[in-house]
């Protein structure tokens, strides 16, 4: 499969490796209960001893005040000590030995206090002390773990947020101007924040309130993953008042401003590496990790024009934090969509999350976390969401590749919502800059896209739409074929002539306006009601304060005609439906509903309640 | 490695393809809580519902009259039905989905109660009703589950027991016979239960109280294992007289005897399989499972010599039960070591133990369960017992291959009886039938022998002595060597001549003498003292009953010399340990014990409470 695929667990051998690592030593994963604690709530906390580590012995160490805690051997010297009990013996059956799982409980503490905790494994007879989770050679500190004891909660806004992805540099030059010429899409193409400013009437009609700026901060590369300065716009995109006035000019069309923000690493050529690669004596020598100075060091994977902050020096980690305070203060920008958020340490997004908190209450906070649903869960109460990278991979396996079924993929959306916290927000995307357009996956069918779209847009989480897809943008090589410019293909300039599908832009503009009409896709719960293996049809209900709608898609080349039964709603014989496409009208009969589904077709219907109080006549 | 391991659950492919099958469909695989109901407990079950299976309704059909539960889709027709709960969403990193967890409690019932269940997962929407544990695919029927509610134990005399294992044809032929002239080793070689009849004086003075004869049932091959006629005895091994005598002289030596029995297969020249493979309409046909008749048929593994017995069928199993009691009944023998006990349904030995039970209610049941700790862990409840495979592989690791140290060994013994409830009984041995000799392995080293004999005499499980291995019986060639005779090679006959280790046998007479003279040994529990990576040397104790003893044994090539904290053991300074071996005498100074050991070397010490209640004046 030539597309992006859970990165570093796409394989049986990398998953098999993340197993064995996750039963080794001593691992705690910030595995709590409640997974966000709030004012009064214990806090049970587990930990797991692999049978390589020889440990008769486990102990927590924490403290309340955000210092970090210390002690051995079962003595706190600076917080307190908690013993861990051993709950019981575990047979694993891939390692072919025993693991022990270890419990104990911290008592419940007042609002706002930050718990620090580190938890170590050592042994009556002398075997020195190991400290949870440092199996995974990231740190050669213990790990410091932390949670925050508070109220809070994703912002109200993003549960009605439909949201636009664009790349600043390929959205649009501004001022009537065009794109660069004859660019090599790996370089600049000539797109400004000023662009972004003259086309917010464009996104307001299309219906988007809320956009997600790629990184626009100083860089020398145009897609700004790179950051040379947190506080200053790139020139070549703009300067800070132009994005000054970019937030106030889209407050007044409703729409909010979300910034990709890169915490994990800066670019080589950031000023703090630059003096600590070049002096050891640099008060930033501290703020990275040199494994051996000055040409080793930690690094965003591989890439070495990517050294890694280390987010545990204090003063690193303020700074860093200060600079995601500023744009919010400063700009009043609406929120972070957070670069590789399992980069940084969960001790860091409480730290994040309370101080940006602090400035703005109504900031969104959003993770890229392309991981396993229990990590992405670990970090509920750190981070208000996550970019839901299963979603995708697993609407791309029943839209694109079709290798789930309907009833498959229903079963997964119920158990996907059951797993998470309702709280924690998991917008939804089709794509993003990293891997291959939905459409061009879908052989540019548009149909098809249009059918995924419905889908994507009438679940209870955010949407996101990457620019261009809403006029057909696609591709010209798949982001791994060596004949194109990688992922750049996915990022070409915005198209703004008669290349554009106007009829797919309306599908998008009613989508966009189905979503603002009805509250119960905004806010209601997925209801399932149908779903088939061999048809590919599925149905499913959402219903929130009195408003109800039923949505049917028929992911198949074939005509349908399926029978739904209703009875999980309060719509009753006669009650009458409304096509929200083509205002065609359905009538409920013998408790059931009657659909005919042209091939790839999505319908979805309302009921209208104030009519439905009227008897019918038949 | 040219050795027994772990069967069918060697390899990482194997044990990933196992834990696949767990998470696949609905899995029970028999876990309950308590795992050995006693009257008047309520019985928790669990159940997995894979990601593969679209259910929402898990419901547990039962009955308490032994008969089979039936029932669907929530309804029971015989027995009655409860709802499991959904306990929570799991996410399988390896499956890279969700499975979920459902549970129910099953009301407490009364003493001799036969609870046989079912269970049912299912969809509103109508999928097919999919029973646990099918997906195995061992069977046409749903897994018909059973616990037995009763206050059993393993008698208590297996805790005295020191087992000698031996194989009739290979053994003895008895009145002064020699073995037959030149045979091939998978030949029948003379043997016979007059033979051991002949040798109970010699394995009384040895210090035997229990022998576990081979298979001894008609049959075509020397070994026995593909049973002809469960009611007689082989006649080339002699006659049903022969051993009701054998059994009668063996107690009037204080010798117990336990029955190799083998209820999974019979031999394919089995009158009842003859029978249902030419003719459909046999009433026997049922009693075998054809997966297409006459030639393919469920069987041992790969072999068709050795077809299944349909122990689900009532008539088969009754037969099979009934023939296990007439040895208890008509001859007196005191047990059941059952082969390859996975085979047949945790179900039939519930009726199993409770049929040989009533007849016989100091009989030992121990199964051959060459599998993963929870499943071995499974039938606590259901047997008295499993034969310690996996403490044999550890104890090879760690004294043969040396891939384990001493400290990794000692955690494991830790972690391993803490995962076993303490009535399951595991009798330890050091080889069997099925494998390399340990003195071949040990590359005939008989003072890696003893080291190793010492501590499995040592612990507080009965051993097993595979015969021969007294006396330094070894072999010519692996049993995997294209040159040997394969596993015969370590079915060589027994040595009566001038080829006997005296000194050895010496040596294991003093074992059994020492764990008859010390309760520690046989009912004390072990505490780990020392157990160290680099030396190899460990050192435990044990105590009971006033009687206490401490255990060091040196597995390395090396001598050491090592000091052991004794404060976990109510010994006072100047209290006087004895050596059993060579009645040496070491003093207990500053709350420590000071041992010098030889390579190799074992040291058992025990201190003499008497003696020790006298002051010490140093």
């Amino acid at each position: 499969m030539d597309d992006f695929s859970f990165g570093t667990l796409a394989t049986t051998a990398q998953r098999l490796a993340r197993l064995r690592l996750e039963r080794s030593g001593i691992t705690h994963l910030n595995r709590i209960e409640p997974r966000d604690p709030e004012p009064g709530q214990p806090v049970t906390v587990w930990t797991t001893v692999g049978a390589n580590l020889l440990a008769d012995r486990v102990t927590l160490y924490y403290t309340l005040d955000g210092s970090e805690p210390q002690g051995s051997r079962g003595h706190a010297t600076v917080g307190s000590a908690l013993a861990l009990e051993p709950v019981g013996e575990n047979w694993d059956l891939l390692d072919w030995n025993y693991t022990t799982r270890w419990r104990t409980v911290i008592p419940a503490q007042s609002d706002g206090t930050k718990l620090t905790y580190k938890i170590g494994a050592w042994s009556r007879r002398g075997v020195d002390e190991t400290f949870a989770d440092n199996q995974a050679g990231a740190s050669q500190l213990a790990t410091r773990f932390a949670y925050h004891v508070d109220s809070y909660r994703a912002p109200d806004w993003i549960w009605d947020a439909a949201i636009y992805h664009l790349f600043v540099d390929r959205f649009y030059p501004g001022d009537g101007k065009k794109f660069l010429d004859a660019p090599n899409p790996r370089e600049f193409c000539g797109g400004t924040l000023r662009g972004v400013i003259d086309k917010l009437g464009y996104l307001s009609d299309l219906g988007v309130n809320c956009v997600w700026l790629s990184p626009f901060f100083a860089s020398s590369s145009y897609h700004g993953y790179d950051t040379v300065d947190y506080l200053k716009v790139e020139p070549r995109l703009g300067t800070n008042q132009d994005f000054f006035e970019l937030v106030r000019r889209a407050h007044e069309c409703g729409i909010r401003v979300l910034i990709d923000f890169v915490p994990n690493h800066t670019s080589n050529e950031h000023p703090h590496f630059a003096a600590a690669q070049s002096d050891q004596t640099s008060p930033f020598y501290e703020w990275y990790t040199f494994h051996q100075w000055p040409h080793e060091y930690a690094k965003f994977f591989t890439s070495g024009t990517l050294p890694q902050v280390n987010l545990e020096h204090a003063e690193a980690r303020r700074w860093m934090i200060d600079a995601a305070r500023y744009w919010l203060e400063v700009a009043g920008a609406d929120g972070y969509r957070l670069d590789y958020a399992d980069g940084p340490s969960h001790n860091f997004w409480v730290d994040f999350r309370r101080a940006t908190r602090a400035v703005a209450p109504a900031c969104f906070t959003v993770g890229e976390l392309v991981e396993a649903a229990d990590v992405v869960r670990s970090y509920e109460g750190r981070l208000d969401g996550s970019l839901d990278f299963m979603f995708l991979d697993v609407l791309r396996r029943f839209f694109a590749y079709e290798s789930l079924d309907a009833a498959q993929f229903d079963e997964f959306l119920v158990r996907h919502d059951a797993y998470f916290g309702r709280d924690f927000v998991r917008p939804t995307f089709l794509d993003n800059h990293d891997m291959n357009r939905m459409l061009w996956v879908l052989q540019n069918d548009s149909a098809r896209l249009r059918l995924a779209a419905t889908c994507q847009f009438t679940l209870p989480q955010p949407p996101i739409v990457y620019y261009g897809t809403e006029v057909g943008m696609s591709q010209g090589y798949g982001i791994r074929d060596p004949l194109g410019f990688g992922d750049a293909e996915a990022r070409r300039t915005m198209w703004w002539d008669e290349r554009q599908d106007r009829e797919l832009w309306s599908f998008y503009q009613q989508l966009f306006r189905l979503r603002q009409k009805h509250p119960a896709l905004r806010r209601g719960e997925r209801i399932s009601l149908y779903a088939d293996a061999l048809t590919n049809v599925m149905v499913y209900a959402l219903a929130h304060a009195g408003d109800q709608c039923i949505v049917a898609l028929n992911n198949s080349a074939e005509p349908h005609e399926v029978t739904i039964p209703l009875e999980a709603l309060s719509l009753h014989d006669g009650s009458i439906l409304t096509n929200e496409f083509d205002s065609s009208q359905t009538r409920v009969e013998s408790g059931a509903l009657s659909l005919r589904l042209a091939p790839r077709a999505a319908v979805v219907l309302s009921a209208d309640e104030a009519r439905d109080a009227i008897p019918v006549i038949h």
